[in-house]
């Protein structure tokens, strides 16, 4: 049964249908906006997913391909015609899959639809990490101190001394972790670097290497940021995203636990500054690691929606995904600066199927019993339904448990309680890991940092 | 697996255990907030209830007497004993059963246990509908105006001519409804006061009559207090029930859709006034009718939290079950009163086992699917579970589905977003009655009175 009772049909521009090209919680967290919006949603799904809880609970549901995501949910073409054929206004791409492809913004726009996002110009420059940074510096950011690409060990040893030990070895054409190591003193720096650049060469076809500081305990924050189309912007605080492990976020909260206020005020409004002088439009977030004394500096820019974003909704009242909608319609946004108080505290789990004492490897299977935690305070974003085959080929989040209470203490009380009642049977999930977590005194003190899980991995038992 | 990390363990007086005298969704709610706090929580249940969710999710359960609540839920003797057996130091009585039974109150008492809520003389003086009506008058609150008892017909034509037509013809001894006419012009006077004088004689063994102002459209609106041990007291704010079904609240929110902000203001501060003069303590709720002018009338209290108790949370941000087991431990209150404010829009719906296109009538059954609603703003209370099968014993409340959102619209939205979603399967609910009861035009208005639901009935397809 669709109710289409809601307070948007005044605005002329409103799309009265959009598809979403995505699938799990997240295809599930933007029908549930347009269904509150009186906007009809058209879910593009692949074979695997059809009989998903998102796939039936969209008013209108298109396969786009098999199980594999290269031939369904990144099948640009197909994706692409299911929005002609079901006549969608707007594509919504969620995160991941298509979220981030410059060329996919620049087809819908070719093709006269709405991409839910930036410009395909503006998300060019800000998905790529050099150009970003680059535009950032413009922009006023403080960036990590690094050097330019580094060809002799006598260069090395010279730009060595500016940025200081212990520092972090980078190959340009490195990611996901690789390419990267420390080095902790002069004396093996001549070794590790002639050791690197063959191995870098042998591995990308591209010797270039260069130095960042390093950060021994460096906590990750990101700002959240809301661009109309006429430049009107405000940041929504920040989120603390320090419980990460091998560079995925684990666990985030909203406000920081130990930054203080004044602090994340003023990266908020120079990250504000920064994305509004670029064209930045919709939402996005900037990514920062602070360190030890509180010196910050800017990371990468994720253009899209995050994973993440309950905690800023429970800590702000603001619908983001609305706020998606009414910006990429070309609403102009009705908030000021001001208007923005980041009210009590927020924390998100991360559900995976996955196995922490088995150093988190992916499990598959089917849920035999479900149930959801309720009462006060709680939020559940998942996909999960009782019987729900999880389908081998997607990413392993299950569910997000949020919770908001009035204090960080409550908080995590609260979501102690909301662990211990949700029941997923069927699969082995990340909760007894997080239940640790929510007990580690350093997370209670909310001392966390990017390598906090790894360096406390006997602590948490994994 | 329980977790007693929290923030209460550096209050001295607060209760390590308490036990649960109640069943259902408030025991769970209780429950939850035990767990938060820290505190263990023993639930008292009857032989029907041995499998239903609060009982698996106390941390301690004691079988009190069979599925008849005369045997278990109202067993005074056996709850004492199991309280005492136990080791609580406090009983939560929920609502209904004994949560305003003075005997029971001042047994606690007796035993040295503390009852969570008012002391057992205030509660005799409120819980009764005519002392609780003088000790207000005397407070200062205004009362619908009413008559002595009249015994003759001379004295009910001059009494008439004060209050007005149409007017209330209403039983001392009567109630539920029973023993109340409605008399609409002085002509029907003489015949309609002997006729009910003849009536009410042979009903109720008391052929006391008297008259009260009608009226016409009255809206239904309700004040929560919170009271310390020590006499400090806010209220927080209203809440709209004006939408009940033979004095039976189906739907209730807050803020009030209709009346002026200063007007309910001012009924709360009178409202607080009122309760701290007669020595009123811990949560309690004080109801009001308001007419077509404004202007309102103290009807009656309950001294106990309330089935809608979570539409005052979700505005105010408190946790009232939190606060009474503060308030019973002894702490003083830590809120002022300006610092009570009213955010966003909250609305309840009671969902039920009954048949709407049967006139309401309780159904049993066994619940084959169950997936509560998710996402943003939306709450649920229940103890319903798959394979839950619906005891006959008790009252027909499954599921309160709470929303919150900025604006009454947007609540509205979500709410009919998040009762689309819900899958009760197994047993028939009222769903469906409030999916058109949202979308009714005088809903949506916010134009609701205690006879809404009656007079609309063919509009809302009952």
């Amino acid at each position: 049964m669709k109710n289409r009772t809601n307070g948007y049909f005044h605005l002329h521009h409103m799309f009265r249908k959009i598809l979403i090209a995505n699938r799990g919680e997240i295809a599930l967290r933007i029908i549930r906006a347009c269904r509150e919006m009186g906007i009809r949603s058209v879910i593009a799904h692949s074979e695997a997913d059809r009989d998903s809880l998102p796939v039936q609970m969209a008013d209108e549901r298109i396969c786009i391909g098999p199980g594999n995501s290269g031939k369904s949910y990144l099948n640009i073409p197909n994706i692409i015609s299911a929005a002609i054929i079901s006549h969608a206004e707007a594509i919504h791409p969620g995160y991941g899959f298509l979220s981030e492809n410059t060329s996919f913004a620049q087809i819908c726009k070719d093709v006269n639809i709405t991409f839910i996002g930036p410009s395909a110009e503006v998300m060019a420059i800000m998905g790529d990490k050099v150009s970003a940074r680059q535009a950032m510096v413009e922009a006023g950011l403080p960036m990590l101190p690094g050097t330019p690409v580094l060809h002799t060990v006598a260069e090395a040893q010279e730009a060595a001394k500016e940025i200081g030990y212990p520092l972090m070895l980078k190959a340009v054409a490195g990611g996901g972790g690789r390419g990267i190591r420390l080095i902790n003193h002069p004396d093996e720096l001549e070794r590790v670097f002639t050791v690197a650049q063959n191995e870098v060469r042998e591995a990308f076809h591209d010797d270039g290497i260069y130095f960042e500081r390093y950060l021994a305990r460096a906590r990750h924050i990101e700002i959240q940021v809301l661009v109309d189309n006429y430049g009107n912007g405000v940041h929504l605080g920040e989120r603390n995203c320090s419980c990460q492990r091998r560079n995925q976020k684990v666990l985030e909260e909203s406000p920081s636990p130990i930054l203080p206020r004044e602090l994340c005020n003023e990266i908020g409004e120079r990250a504000i500054r920064a994305v509004r002088q670029v064209g930045y439009r919709n939402a996005g977030t900037l990514e920062f690691l602070v360190d030890e004394q509180n010196r910050y500096y800017f990371m990468e820019m994720n253009t899209r929606l995050q994973v993440e974003h309950p905690v800023t909704e429970m800590v702000t009242s603001l619908d983001l995904v609305k706020q998606q909608l009414l910006i990429a319609s070309g609403e102009p946004l009705q908030l000021k600066q001001e208007d923005i108080q980041l009210r009590g505290h927020a924390i998100e789990c991360r559900i995976t199927a996955e196995d922490a004492n088995l150093d988190f490897r992916p499990q598959t299977g089917t849920i035999e019993r479900y149930l959801p935690p309720g009462g006060p305070g709680v939020r559940v974003d998942s996909h999960l339904i009782a019987n729900y085959e999880i389908p081998p080929h997607y990413d392993s989040l299950l569910s997000k448990l949020v919770v908001w209470a009035e204090t960080r203490e409550e908080a995590i009380a609260r979501m102690q309680r909301a662990l211990d009642e949700y029941v997923i049977e069927g699969v082995t999930t990340t909760i007894p890991f997080h239940q640790r977590l929510l007990k580690h005194e350093g997370f209670v003190r909310g001392d966390t940092y990017t390598r906090f899980i790894q360096e406390e991995s006997e602590a948490l038992g994994i």
